[in-house]
C-alpha cells in the first residue's frame, strides 16, 4: 500500500493506478446510497478496468438477506441507476465478489461475525487483509460503528484498514469534536476518509488546475484586483421526503458546512507546496481558520435564512416546506441560506465572500463567480453607463465550464463598449464526463489517497465559523421569524438586501 | 467644426455625429482605390444616414471625363465593389453631389480651376468652404500636390481645410522627413490626415477598449508576466501586378512600417490620459521612439527577409516572385520579413516583440498574440510535459475575435492538464461588421478627428527603427542573397531560427 510518506511523488491527485486487492465493507447496504450510487459507481470502474480482480464487496445491514439476494439488489441498482451491465460475463465476474453479512450496528457479536467472515474471504479471494469500511448509515450511528470496529480490532493496522464516514460529520462544532475524538481513539487520521461527494466532481478538482497550472489568474487572485466572490449552490428539488433528517439539519448543515465550504476553501486557499493530500488540506484548513462571518455583533449583516412557500415550478404547483410530509406546520427550518464571510489574511482582507444555497430555486446551478474591481480609471466616458467589471465564472453544474465577462467595442463609428463572454465548456472539449464523483472518491480511498477527503481539523474549522448562526437559527422561534420565498423564485428580499447594502447584487443565473 | 481644444469630451473615438457640409476632393479619381473603396464606402455611409445631405464629392484626374461619366464610374464601383445602390432615389440624391474636374497634378492652372469650381459648388451646394483633399495618387506626387494646394491658398484655413495622404508616407526616414517638412509648410499638423486603413478596422480600435475598459488584462500587460509577443500579418496574394511599386518597396515599406507598426504601438503603448487624438498618439509615438531592432551589431539576429518561389496554393500552381510581370529575374525584393524588436522602457524591457508578414502564405491571417510566462512553480509533475504557457490571441482577421489559451484538467482520475481555448468571436456576438475601414476613416476625417490617423512624428519614429534594415536590404546583392520560401508555405527556415535561437516558436495559424 503506497502511503503519503512512502512515495510523495505518486500521491496527491496524480495517480492512475489499480488499487491493491481489498474488501470494501458497506454498512447500511440496504440503503438508497448503496444501490443508487456506490454499487453502480464501483461497477462502472469495473467496466473501465480500474478495479483489482480480487476486489470484494460485503454489504452489511440488519435485514436477513442472502448473498444471492444482495447480488440481485446490486444488479438492479446497476441496471436502474448505473450505466447497465455491459457484458454479462463481466457482471458474473463482479457478482462473484459480492457478499452480504447481516448484522446489527450496536451488537458486538455482529462485528465478531463480520471479522471472521472477512478473513474467510481473504483466503478465498486473496484480499490480503486490506479493508475499507464504508459507513453509509444514519449519522447518529457513526460513533457507535467506529467504536465497535475499533473494539473488534478491525481498524488496528493503519496501512491496511480504512474508515469512510459519510456526511454530515457532526451536527455542530461540539458534536463534530466528539465524533473526531471517538474515531481517533480507534484509528489514525490517515485511516479516516470523511466523504463529501462534491470534492469528487471534475470541476471542483479543476479549480486547483485552473488556479495553479495557469500563470495569468493567480496574480489577479487577491484583494488588489478582486471586488468580491459569489458562491451559489441552487437546487430545484424540495424536501424529497427527508423531513426526518432535514427538519433538524436545515440548509446550513445540509449544504453550507460541507459543499459550499469546500468550494470556498479551494477558491480562497494559498498555493500548496505540492499536490499531496496534506499539502492541499493544510492550505484549506488554514484559510478556513482565517474565515469569519462578516459581522459578529449583528448577525443580520452576516447571513439571511429563508424557507420556501407554495409556488410553481415548470408549470406544476409545489407545496410549501411546511406542507411537506413530516415537516412541522410551524417549522422555522431554513431551506435557504445566504452568508457574507471575510477572510482575515493578507490575500483577502476586506474582500467579501458571499454564499447562497436554497431548495426550490428556479434553476439547478452551482457556480463560483470572481467579480473583479472596476478599472482604476475609465476613459470611455460616453460608454461609462455600460462599462461593467470583469467576472470570471466557474460553473460546476450544469454544463461544467468557465466563462469570463469582459468589455469589447460595439461595432460602428462610436466607441461604445459592451459586455461579452469568453466561454469554455467541458462537454464541448471532452464530451460528457464519464467518471461520477463516487467512482473517483471510492478509488482514491482504495488507493489510500486522502486529498479529496475532509480532514478532522477542517471539519471543525468550518463548524466553528457557523456556530453563531446555528445557535441563533436553532433557537425556538415564532413561525413568522423566518423570511419566506416562493418556490420557483430566487432568494427572499432580505437576502437581496444583504448585498444591496454593500452596493452589490446577486448574479442572475 | 469641433476641434480637440474646443470640446475635449466629444472628441477622441467617441463621437457619433454627422459631419458638417463639405466638399471631398479626390485626387486620382480615375484610380482603383476611388472606384473600389472610397466611393462605395461613402455611399454605404449615405445609406446609413451618416453623411450631411450637402456632402459633395469632386473627382480630379488627368483624363477628360464629364460629370456624367464620373457618376457612372462611381455607380459601377458601388454596384460591383460595394453593397449596391439600395434605393434609386437615394442614389440620385447622392449622384447630384458627384462632380468631376479634369486637372494635371503639376499644373498650377489646374488648381486655380479647381479652386474656382469648388467655390461655385459652395454656393450651389451650401458646403460653406469646408474642404477635404484626398491624395489618392502615386506617392511621388504627394509633395507636389500638397505644395500646389498650398500655393493656391486652398489649405489656408486650419479649421476648414484638411489634407488626406495615402500610404506609403515616404520611402525611408529621410524622404518622410522631407515630405513632412513640405506639407507642414502649407498647413498645420492638425490639418494632415496620414491614412493607414488598418487603423479603421474594428478589432484594431478594439485593442484600446480591450486593454483599458477591462481591469484584469492591464496588470498582466508587462515584462513581469509576458514572455513575448507575436504579431503576424500573412497574405495569400502575390504581387497582383503591382511590380512597379513593389519592386522598390518590399515587405518592410509595404507592410511593416505602417500596418505592423500600428498594431505594435497600440499593443505596447502606455494608457493614455484620455481618448482624444493627441493623448493616444502621444503614447503611440512614445513607445515607438523607445523601440529598436533587437541586435544592431548583427542584423541577422534582428530580422530575416524572404521571397516566394513557385509553389501551389489551393491546388493551383503559382509563379515565383521573380516570374511575376514586371519583377526582375534577379530581384532581391523581400516579400517576407520577420523582425525581433525590443522596447527600452520600464514596462517592456527585455520582452521581445516578434513581427512577421509575407505574401503567398498558406492563410490570410492577422493576429496579435501575447504569450505569457510559465507558471512560476509547476506542481503538476506528471503533467509537466503537457503544461503550456497561457496565450491571449487577438485576431484581426479573418473571424475577428479574441481567444485565450489556458490549462484545464482532463477528465478522469488522474490529474493531467490540457490546453483549451476560451473564445470570443465578434461575428457571433454582433453579426458581420458593416462599417468597413475606409468609411470609418473618411467620416473621422470629415469630423476632424485625427485619432485614427498617423501623426508626423510617429511616421518618422517608425521609419527610424527600420533604417538599418532598409539600408542593408536595399543594397545591391546577388540573387542568392535572399532566403527563399515556397509559395503556399510559411516562413523560410531562417525565420524559424530567429525564434528557435531564443527557445521559442512561431505560432502555427
Amino acid at each position: 500500500m503506497v502511503t503519503l510518506l512512502e512515495n510523495p511523488l505518486r500521491v496527491g491527485l496524480q495517480q492512475d493506478r489499480i488499487p491493491e486487492p481489498q474488501i470494501l465493507t458497506i454498512f447500511g447496504a440496504s440503503g438508497d446510497l448503496t444501490q443508487r450510487k456506490l454499487v453502480p459507481a464501483l461497477y462502472q470502474m469495473k467496466l473501465e478496468r480500474k478495479l483489482p480482480p480480487e476486489l470484494t464487496i460485503v454489504g452489511v445491514a440488519r435485514r436477513d438477506w442472502s448473498h444471492e439476494y444482495f447480488r440481485d439488489y446490486c444488479r438492479e441498482g446497476i441496471e436502474e441507476y448505473g450505466g447497465g451491465l455491459g457484458n454479462e460475463q463481466l457482471w458474473n465476474d463482479f457478482a462473484k465478489g459480492l457478499f452480504y453479512c447481516a448484522g446489527n450496528i450496536d451488537h458486538p457479536e455482529s462485528y465478531q461475525k463480520l471479522k471472521a467472515f472477512l478473513s474467510e474471504l481473504d483466503d478465498q479471494r486473496g484480499t490480503r487483509g486490506n479493508r475499507v469500511f464504508y459507513l453509509s448509515v444514519a449519522p447518529r450511528f457513526f460513533a457507535e460503528a467506529a467504536q465497535q470496529l475499533g473494539n473488534a480490532g478491525m481498524l488496528a493496522d493503519p496501512t491496511k484498514h480504512r474508515l469512510v464516514i459519510e456526511k454530515p460529520f457532526g451536527h455542530d462544532l461540539a458534536s463534530a469534536q466528539v465524533l473526531n475524538r471517538v474515531v481517533r481513539q480507534v484509528c489514525n487520521e490517515t485511516q479516516i476518509y470523511r466523504i463529501d461527494h462534491y470534492l469528487g466532481k471534475e470541476t471542483v478538482q479543476n479549480l486547483l488546475v485552473f488556479r495553479f497550472a495557469n500563470a495569468i489568474f493567480e496574480p489577479l487572485w487577491n484583494r488588489q484586483f478582486v471586488d468580491h466572490v459569489q458562491i451559489t449552490v441552487a437546487e430545484t428539488v424540495g424536501l424529497e421526503g427527508r423531513a426526518g433528517y432535514y427538519e433538524t439539519a436545515g440548509a446550513l448543515r445540509d449544504m453550507v458546512q460541507n459543499h459550499l465550504m469546500q468550494l470556498f476553501s479551494l477558491t480562497a486557499m494559498e498555493p500548496p507546496n505540492s499536490l499531496d493530500a496534506d499539502s492541499i488540506r493544510n492550505e484549506k484548513v488554514k484559510v478556513v481558520q482565517a474565515t469569519r462571518l462578516a459581522d459578529l455583533e449583528n448577525l443580520d449583516n452576516s447571513a439571511v435564512r429563508g424557507q420556501y412557500t407554495r409556488g410553481w415550478m415548470r408549470g406544476k404547483e409545489v407545496p410549501s416546506y411546511r406542507e411537506e410530509d413530516g415537516a412541522s406546520a410551524e417549522s422555522t427550518t431554513p431551506t435557504y441560506a445566504a452568508l457574507k464571510l471575510y477572510i482575515d489574511n493578507w490575500r483577502w482582507k476586506g474582500v467579501p465572500f458571499y454564499m447562497r444555497t436554497g431548495k426550490r430555486m428556479p434553476k439547478k446551478v452551482t457556480e463560483i463567480a470572481i467579480q473583479f474591481r472596476d478599472v482604476p480609471f475609465l476613459m470611455f466616458q460616453s460608454a461609462a453607463k455600460q462599462a461593467n467589471p470583469n467576472v470570471l465564472a466557474l460553473r460546476i453544474q450544469p454544463n461544467e465550464g468557465i466563462s469570463m465577462r469582459f468589455e469589447v467595442k460595439t461595432p460602428g463609428n462610436s466607441l461604445r463598449t459592451r459586455s461579452v463572454n469568453m466561454d469554455f465548456s467541458y462537454d464541448t472539449a471532452f464530451g460528457q464526463p464519464n467518471t461520477d464523483a463516487y467512482s473517483r472518491l471510492l478509488i482514491d480511498c482504495m488507493l489510500g489517497d486522502q486529498t479529496l477527503f475532509t480532514r478532522g481539523d477542517e471539519v471543525e474549522a468550518s463548524w466553528r465559523i457557523l456556530t453563531p448562526l446555528l445557535q441563533a437559527w436553532d433557537a425556538p422561534a415564532e413561525a413568522d421569524a423566518i423570511p419566506l420565498y416562493e418556490a420557483g423564485t430566487w432568494e427572499p428580499v432580505e437576502a437581496e438586501l444583504l448585498l444591496n447594502r454593500d452596493g452589490r447584487r446577486w448574479r442572475r443565473l
